[in-house]
């Protein structure tokens, strides 16, 4: 397996720059691992997200995983902050903890244009996982 | 078609109930329309949904469909606020302008157990669709 | 609307010199309509598509679905047998009849690279839809 | 791990019994290995199965994908032939060798009224995955 393309350093210095929305000190969200084309991602538990029932929200589960594949595209394409989400399927498998949720992404297939990849995310106080995406990005021609 | 289980003001009432971390006035999202099993939501503009290249992030349209569906869920087996989603597939299609954000979501089956969906989110500036989702409702079973 | 780049006849020639494996006389599929990104497509039914519980059998109808797509895409993007799905999502909603089908296929984007759609199908002795598709067609750049 | 409620051997018979359309001596598919809640599940190489561009059709691998999970749930919940298919979204990753496919499918969750799981193939004479499926599965209640 090849070297990253960046570091967990290198990507979270880059996601500051460039989307400073969603990535700030203090936002919850961590890169724990990155190798090529695979990250560990961590999002610490905030009862903002909770819904009805009192379990972390779907959406907050999706923006997690996309989020975990953005890294991994980096892990491997390099600093490709134009890359964008084609296209992401998400099933929901068990009901998280109130807990940090981890989200392990893995590319399947990194072609020119097209990065594949699945994400399964677990509670950190659960051994089964609580929800598994799979997701397509696009990655920008550079000419 | 039979009449709506809960109409536009009945939904939007049970959801700063229930969901206060996600609809209270000022959130930026509207319910503009409920028909039995359909609806129209609107998100309003908001700075802090862009990402690189300036259009809004995928996971903000991900969560405006999940919201679309759920008021959907509402409108067809009424007060449900225990009702989850099981899967959820988006595909992206176009870049949204920088402006409010139409989500329009159809209930295609409603079961006792599970009702499925799909939601075809529109940019207020522009003709075209720019994202589709279809997301799989699971309904708790009363006793 | 414009025109679409084959018609129905063109199609159903380019598909039986292309592709004799799935499109042949007797094969079942017939292309009832097609319109600039949209198609009607028809299977006859057959009793060796049935599976446990006397129901026409998912992949059945994952495969007309498929070619409902692949029909679409040559009424938009015109003469590209080499255009491949990229992914698929299904949601089976009832179970069909033993009767023919009817696929309905729509575009709802068609890029240079990549194109999207939905397809809804219907059981020919049922008035709501039977599963409901949406396919990525990736359409190879002529150089 | 808990042992399989059947084993490759039942899980055949079952299939021969109820299944006959798809699953025959001669019809190329074999079950190689079940464990609980997984299974691989192999599929000869078979002309009929290529399309344009001499590459396996898509319909073959969402079949094999489909088998290979109704497998997997045998092996979890047991003689259950009316499970059906709720969703399945498939990723195509790679254009498969003209050769056979293996399909290694693994329940993530088994519930009593859904399974879900995913599916890898792989083309016998390549390293990488072909495609990558996940689908959900509806157990009926014995009442």
């Amino acid at each position: 397996m090849p070297a990253p393309a960046l570091n967990a350093d290198e990507i979270a210095e880059l996601l500051k720059a460039e989307f400073p929305q969603a990535f700030y000190d203090g936002c919850g969200l961590s890169i724990e691992r990155v190798r090529y084309g695979e990250t560990r991602v961590r999002m610490e538990f905030n009862e903002k997200t909770l819904r009805p029932g009192g379990t972390v929200s779907g959406p907050t589960m999706m923006a997690l995983a996309d989020f975990a594949m953005y890294v991994a595209v980096f892990s491997a394409a390099g600093r490709q902050p134009l890359a964008v989400t084609t296209n992401l399927t998400i099933n929901f498998l068990r009901k998280p903890a109130q807990a940090a949720l981890l989200a392990d992404a893995r590319l399947m297939k990194v072609g020119k244009r097209l990065a594949v990849g699945e994400v399964t995310i677990y509670s950190e106080k659960m051994a089964e996982p609580v929800a598994h995406v799979t997701a397509t990005y696009s990655i920008p021609q550079t000419s």
